[in-house]
């Protein structure tokens, strides 16, 4: 696997100094410039949404920083968690004077620095909501789903929560909403081939010639099985099977669904997964609104996709469609 | 490499039903549906702007028909042209009345296919234009402008033609912009790992594990050299330093200016390619406006990255401004 940079040390400062400069409504700060932020600034009267981890996910995190979206990010290393202080600095930067609300991918370095973060700015008297994004159904099962990991749901739920932030809704409310957008949310992800971390240029995992890893995390955890690639129907089928029965879903209930690259998967083939998807959704009677097909949750170049399918309700119906705009995203 | 897929041979078929599918403004029509037109119709009165070329490109080039951009697209298998019969279907379909220009990437197929199907509708009284964009620095040198192939820098003379046509402007008019447009965009691509044609089965072409190949066309043309993957920073000046000298670009100049990662290079690391080319292009006095930095133009899962600077005048710049959207892209 080849990579297009510099110093592997300078990999993710060099990336954060290109994108603030191609998008100049974001801005770099904290210490060492490891916060994302919109350049205007903290919105007055607002909830601020905060999140964080670690690079290498484009656009997550720090892409959903935007209109409608997220207020800042705390950025770490490469599949590394983001500094206390900066998820600190991410949080002062995001307060309007409504409170703030965190809200990330449920990895237990993020949470234990986001925590910590939450004692000392609740000393200085900010308002914190915390919501942990764990979509990922793969990664615990459903008697356990405070130990899942966050995946690509977490762009719905930022969708959702940024959108209910952007309507003037108050700290608990914006709270409630974000988790109920998580607990209608749930993922699987398949990966082909591993990815690099610039900074140890290992491969995040090895995996055969011809296997696919169902099931696997988005730094390589471990998934379900590993075996033969399936072709993409028996993939979205299974893919299905694990994602939908604890929705509940009946004829008539609409989603949002997201097929996501993980890198390298081209947008074809995510397309050929989504008509399957459609296809049995379909058959169940089941409607598909605004659906997302595209590279949203990445491991940079690793090559798989993951299905994101989150149960609606008329309000996330709304937020979902509500405008918003990052450099990643569009929605109007 | 690995792919998600069913059937080989169904690839694009079961491609093109996915995204009409997940984007309903799309439609196939045509004999065996390889003709993606808006769901609208053409606009009555606006010139149609006709694309076509082979999959495994997205965005390029279905992925542009849209709001101010194209209205119709002729899908050839991957890596290979469309039919001419397809190109005749587009055409039909993209003409309100005020004519219709066909803008395509310079390839011999795609070229002989448009030809004979303006010599079919012209007998019918079609009006027809045709601009082929060869923005290629690569291909051939500057004295055979016209045998350079047409890359990412499509997307730039697709944005502009599709809002000079948008504007009420004439047959005439939308032609001798595009070929404005044209001339006035240079790209060239680097090339780290090949992608698989499904059709085959076989990758595009063969290079070293850490090798990189200048200059390299899409579809895996010769480029200008192979050797040893160099720093992002030498890559991007080593671009530059082919893309700039045509342009003959002053101290107050303005330019567009488009990273496109050819498939799996992450957005990451295109980021670190722009900070490099805004830096040097900053130095030289020349203003970057509206930069675009992601997948515009790729071949599905190839790993590489290409540079495209279109030199600006007030009238492309408003163009390249004006409200767009189409399901990979948004401008407003």
């Amino acid at each position: 696997m080849k990579k297009i940079l510099n110093d592997p040390n300078a990999y993710v400062d060099e990336m954060l100094d290109g994108l603030c400069i191609a998008h100049p409504e974001l801005r770099r700060t904290g210490e060492d410039g490891r916060v994302i932020v919109r350049s205007r600034g903290a919105v007055a009267g607002k909830v601020g949404i905060v999140t964080g981890g670690g690079s290498g996910h484009l656009p997550v995190f720090l892409g959903y920083v935007g209109e409608g979206l997220l207020d800042a990010c705390a950025v770490g290393n490469v599949f590394a968690g983001p500094r206390m202080s900066d998820c600190i600095e991410a949080m002062r930067a995001a307060d309007g004077g409504a409170g703030v609300l965190q809200l990330y991918g449920n990895y237990g370095g993020d949470r234990m620095n986001f925590d910590m973060a939450t004692e000392m700015l609740e000393l200085e008297g900010m308002r914190v909501a915390s919501v942990r994004v764990a979509d990922d159904v793969a990664s615990a099962p459903a008697a356990q789903r405070e130990k899942r990991r966050g995946v690509a749901g977490l762009v719905l739920v930022y969708k959702a929560a940024g959108a209910k932030a952007a309507s003037g809704a108050s700290l608990d409310e914006v709270a409630a909403l974000a988790r109920r957008a998580n607990d209608a949310c749930r993922s699987i992800g398949v990966a082909l081939t591993p990815c690099v971390v610039p900074e140890s240029g290992k491969a995040s995992f090895e995996i055969g010639e011809n296997d696919v890893e169902f099931g696997m995390g988005i730094h390589g955890e471990p998934g379900i099985w590993r075996g033969a690639l399936k072709t993409a129907d028996a993939l979205a089928d299974e893919m299905l099977a694990h994602v939908l029965p604890e929705l509940a879903l009946a004829r008539g209930d609409r989603v949002a669904v997201l097929v996501n690259s993980l890198g390298a998967t081209p947008a074809e083939e995510l397309y050929i997964l989504y008509r399957r998807v459609a296809q049995v959704l379909g058959e169940r009677g089941i409607g598909i609104v605004r659906p997302l097909v595209g590279r949203y949750a990445t491991s940079m170049e690793m090559a798989g996709a993951s299905l994101s399918v989150m149960k609606l309700d008329d309000e996330l119906e709304a937020l979902l469609a509500a405008p918003a705009e990052c450099p990643f995203w569009s929605v109007r």
